[in-house]
């Protein structure tokens, strides 16, 4: 297997490839390259990719699908940025900021098509197996994504509920990406399976680490200001973990959120996140699902040493800047 | 074969039997029912059963992929009318207007990826030849709606530029309809490719003849005012064609659209069109694409009976309102 290095540095160089259309038809294509051009760690095509040369050896088959996944995943940010009316993303103006709303909506539309086109570069054999497991997936990320917008204005979330969220909304996608590479790969059903579960637990570690980073975080490591999910008073899992304490500790923590958005609301509540121990009992959980995603990876028929490559990349997207 | 009523009901009957998830993912399910359950005429859907029951009497394998061709027919008008900002369609609130903005973008993309689910559920032999059809016709689609709005801030397009839209944004889906039931009836790859030209071409007739009855049409049976192409300044193909003429008609043309939108820019243009002869440039050229769709047709190993059912449904849809 190569490095997670040298299979991003695969997937950038297909993106580059991609023979989109240009001429008059830029104005629909211009945007999806811009969108898949962000770069990032890719590490999603990359799973798609490693899963492939795990079980067969066939990365290069798994290549466009790859792509393909990434192309999903870019979609659904760029349709997100206009539900959310984000302007930035990585450092450059979002898609509907650089063009505008509507060439937002319908090149995002485009993506979408493109994803499942190059997803579908599979042979013959494998083609209902990979369209269903990444239909189904789709089908979850949307569900999870409609819930997280509900949320919004709920402020009675259950940990079953917001689980149900972030395995929609991150896990889905990590574990249709593994799951799809071992289906590229000829894993048989049953690790291809596992492979998924992997993925999904995987998924829930690294969104439940990033409520924790968010709290309490490096700045400097994070990349983002610390404390922005408690001033666009989010439903992470700090605050439905401490919701679910029930009486006077939900009171509190609904009081310290009608705080006005500054810092004094960022310190109270973080003070009341750790007086409740949610520091520890977030960590627990991600230490939780990582230990889940372990389990399904280890009772995968893969070799030590492809086993080695999966635990690595879980750490690396997991441990990641703590 | 049934009658297109027949298989208009089989449609509507399927529709409402989609098993769509409620409880708390109705937020997200609930507007795509909305959608679905618009009405219409549901040609597109009645093309596949007609193609699967021509070709190999099987319409019942076709029903959920017709299901899914008005699914993805009706997820380009909830995302369209995003666009547009049209309030109404078929005498109801539009979705976005029903409920909001981000509700239509998001149940936008999950009725495109259930099209893409309902039209996969066909025998695995025929899934590689079936999703493709799909995904490039969807590619057309959207091709065809971005040079429509490129078209609104151009003032110099051609005619052969407006056939290139109205074959992405209306032939496509007709002619995949088409083909997709011809497919799942098993045809040869020749006849399911002469039934994608009949539906293509089909489509090209129907839109300009759409664009004949926006200006010369009967108000009564036309179901919207005359002259809202003119008002809106949209280039139909009476505009391209009248501009095609070159010269001192192109610049009389352009001046009448400069008139302020009303009665008289509607009577100065009308009266423009029927000097230069384009109320029978427009009605040739709907006769021409109805000849090459039925000579594609006539073209196919169908018996007579069922290029009869198919010659009546092209002469319904073009014929209609006259």
């Amino acid at each position: 297997m190569k490095t997670t290095a040298e299979y991003s540095a695969d997937i950038e160089t297909a993106i580059r490839s991609l023979d989109l259309p240009d001429g008059k038809l830029s104005s629909l294509y211009a945007p999806v390259a811009y969108g898949l051009s962000a770069g990032g760690k890719r590490i999603r095509p990359v799973l798609v990719l490693m899963g492939a040369d795990a079980f067969g050896n066939n990365c290069t088959e798994a290549l466009l699908p790859a792509v393909g996944i990434e192309t999903f995943h870019n979609f659904t940010l760029l349709h997100d940025d206009v539900m959310d009316k984000s302007d930035m993303r990585r450092g450059r103006p979002t898609v509907h900021k650089k063009y505008d709303e509507n060439t937002a909506i319908l090149s995002g539309d485009t993506m979408l098509t493109l994803a499942t086109k190059y997803v579908a570069d599979v042979e013959d054999g494998k083609l209902r197996k990979v369209i269903d497991t990444f239909n189904e997936m789709a089908l979850r990320v949307y569900e999870g994504q409609r819930l997280d917008m509900d949320f919004e204005s709920s402020d009675n979330i259950s940990i079953p509920e917001y689980l149900e969220m972030i395995e929609g909304k991150t896990g889905a996608l990590l574990g249709a990406s593994a799951k799809i590479g071992a289906i590229i790969g000829n894993a048989s059903d049953k690790d291809a399976a596992l492979m998924y579960e992997y993925g999904v637990m995987t998924g829930l570690a690294f969104q439940i680490q990033d409520d924790w980073l968010d709290t309490f975080g490096d700045a400097t490591t994070f990349g983002k200001p610390i404390g922005g999910d408690i001033l666009n008073a989010k439903k992470t899992y700090l605050y439905v973990a401490a919701l679910a304490e029930g009486g006077q500790t939900a009171e509190a923590l609904r009081t310290a959120f009608n705080i006005p958005a500054g810092e004094m609301r960022i310190k109270t509540v973080t003070r009341l996140y750790e007086k409740l121990g949610m520091k520890e009992k977030c960590s627990k959980a991600v230490g939780h699902y990582s230990a889940q995603a372990l389990k399904a990876l280890n009772s995968t028929t893969l070799g030590e040493e492809e086993k080695e490559a999966f635990r690595k990349l879980a750490e690396k997207l997991i441990g990641r800047k703590k």
